[in-house]
């Protein structure tokens, strides 16, 4: 008795400790994905570690994805520091920003600059906005960013500033109404990345894999220039006589200089940022 | 018999196993808090690991926090690096860094730092003392540390350097008495960070969360601004004609230049820092 | 009964997790290495480990060993990141980048590399493909990349620099044939490391662990001469007079400059990458 | 009959994992402690973990202490990297560099860099060697390494650099030998750090923490350095005027410019190196 008594704390403890661990190892239930976008909040959800991850995004910043049911929506967290994002923190809205439920929780302030470049450039997917310190210095300076090696071959086209005193009217920094997001969408133009003076960058891709691939390849051209730089000298950019058309192999891209590699890439930051 | 006594070891194994595990993951038991001062020394404990776990403190530098009930007083570590401190290692001081408890463990031989600036400045409630090595050779040449982005506006109004060579009397390089610490808070002034030559910096904050918000973006920003240097030719810095005043959705912040973003920031810098 | 029922339930999920747990600590079944070639296919796996974990590979770039059994093939791992290789990734090419298994997964589109640089220098046994930040701002800048200290004395024979440009008829940046890939050959010459501009560099050893230690010290050394060119004032690089014969105790070496002193090395390395 | 059966498979499993789990967590078994020398050895490995956790020491490079009972003799690991160190490793030598065990395992080439340091400083009981980045590039340029904080105040009376080819008739970059290392010896003189042209440093301390401490603010010190050079115009270094004089709450100190704060960074920087 006194043994069967034993065995029955000891399988209790063991039994709530395999539940707890259980448990824990379960992600946060996703919200219900609306009809027809299949695993875009996933990768929606994983695309947000893998920039807080990889130091893209600190706790400020985001990233959003077009609707693929509708164009005219798109998908972004609620506002939240990036490495804490769930299924359950994305919101929907419309191209003016305005959340699809307005019961919902609290929106980013700069949401306005992802539905003015969604409404801008029909072939864009998913707009990354960050303050990445590798790019800031550049936002800053007369020196303008340019592409060092083929990965940021993107940057080829030219890297447009864009200078938010020149929106008439505007007060502070922060691109946080329709009229100064529509005036970077401008300054954006049909370029892959635009940098905003003083404040940080913001950057586009075919789908959110490429956005997130363009974000991270433009942080490592943007030290690598700054080394360059450091040792004095020309620098022997990349320019269009460098790219060559995309391959079969590659991913289907209508970006000027894209080079489309991030299938390969995004398992090791998915497994990075995940924990695998 | 043979297989209910390899049950027994077994089971014996398991339990001792799944109970040290449990114990493990057992924080230190948080001292009591005095009387009305509520998550106030949680928040401490919380931000003295942040502020280690960013690299923003090695095993020296040290965050305090104003009494809520007294005004007078104020609560810092013992003297411990910050990335071990938990809320027993908590002590209460008077403004002229006089220990509540005369028999407590040994204090930081610059608590003289923080009550000086208690005294000379009644809203600030946190300060920051940090050697962040981003920031020293801001407080050695003759550059000054100037905002590079908005995250980083609270240095719009200045960074004055405290030179402890003029204080009378004083030898060597620490503020470790009550004359030095209140030369210091007067080169402070109003502002929100003074650099100490050869030392490091004193960052003060409207809050626990100000305070580190402002270290961390100091950091970020004197990396910034060294990179932006490094790229030669003109700077276009931040000027009060870029700050927005503090918006409802904001903190309210009496400090100039200061833009409270801090809410979305916190529960990352926690995360990473407790371990989530 | 209640009681064998609880017993039971709580045996089988101890069990489930037990099992789970057990299988989750497994790498992938290697693949059955060709006859003869022993551990190495073990070793070049852990070599995509270590330069993932060291930042000599992101997700891009790649490692080869040649075939002990067959010196006209070589191994790498199918179209991956390297930080995800494992044994069961390896393909077998010959020296024209072939394939011997025609319906193996896809391969890497630089394989022609290795091949190229396997057929041009038969002492070499291993071969990286890096797209390294610290050494990029060297493939654009006309500063030459030179030895800093005794780690990095296989530089002290020159560093070439590799111009796509100038392999007749070649499109884009990337080595994707056998014409481009022996043109590298042809200027890595017999060198340790030839450097492609605007793209990376290609980096030989006598064996996995050598072409591996070769890669991290040349990535340390260009940190090195970044930061020593910034400091300004003349440099005191290494050169031949300072390289002392190889030791007994050393690993042979017929590279110049070779220190080989990997043995020490590449178990902490290893132990970083693999997690002990 | 069945169920008896599942559990003792399900036991049997978790018996074994549970055993492999508690095997897994012990460290491996210390060596006997030469008598008198308490918990030298322990200490010792701990700083062999420090280094190679703060980055001051890769695969490379060696942390050595004094015998506390014989002032002839010292304590090194055999030829391992730091980060693998336990104390089954740790060999005992005279200060000529002789095992005492001469059928021990392989010693460190460079051994003789200790004990020609501790034949000509008496005071010194531990000696660190190191290539660390920051460092080397002072190692190569004109530019003199110079205290830029109070933490690095050991340099304020000079950093020496030291040049192997003045030893005659040696030859290569390694101090491999009694006579290049007598002649390192009498370069670093009086001083707590000598440079190592082309090769890195030799640090010495009073005890063990007080040489990691030396190590890792000579790091910190070279890069602040850099970052200050960058930033261009005068510098103003630390000099004998901003040093006070060792209080009583701080170690005892007879190196120069020492500040022996060691006591309170040992305990973050071994939690961070050995797990807590």
């Amino acid at each position: 008795m006194r043994m069967k008594n034993y065995w029955r704390v000891a399988l209790t403890i063991g039994a709530v400790v395999t539940i707890t661990v259980v448990l824990a190892g379960q992600t946060a239930k996703p919200a219900q994905a609306p009809a027809g976008n299949g695993t875009l909040l996933d990768d929606l959800v994983v695309a947000n570690r893998i920039l807080s991850n990889e130091n893209i995004l600190d706790g400020l910043g985001h990233i959003s994805v077009r609707s693929l049911t509708n164009p005219n929506h798109f998908f972004q967290s609620r506002d939240l520091a990036p490495g804490l994002v769930t299924a359950a923190d994305i919101l929907e809205y419309d191209l003016d920003g305005t959340p699809v439920n307005p019961k919902g929780p609290a929106s980013v302030r700069e949401r306005f600059i992802h539905g003015a470049i969604y409404k801008a450039r029909p072939n864009v997917k998913s707009v990354v906005h960050s303050h990445m310190p590798s790019v800031l210095p550049f936002t800053d300076v007369t020196t303008p960013l340019r592409p060092m090696y083929h990965m940021a071959a993107f940057l080829v086209p030219g890297v447009p500033l864009f200078e938010i005193r020149n929106v008439q009217g505007h007060v502070g920094m922060l691109v946080d109404d329709n009229t100064s997001a529509d005036a970077l969408a401008k300054t954006l133009g049909d370029k892959t990345v635009a940098l905003m003076r003083g404040h940080g960058a913001a950057i586009v891709g075919l789908s959110i894999p490429d956005a997130v691939s363009n974000a991270i390849f433009l942080d490592v051209n943007a030290r690598v220039q700054s080394q360059a730089v450091a040792l004095g000298g020309n620098i022997h950019y990349l320019t269009q006589a460098d790219l060559a058309p995309p391959t079969p192999n590659q991913q289907p891209s209508a970006l000027p200089g894209s080079q489309g590699y991030y299938p390969r890439s995004w398992p090791i930051w998915k497994a990075k940022a995940m924990g695998k």
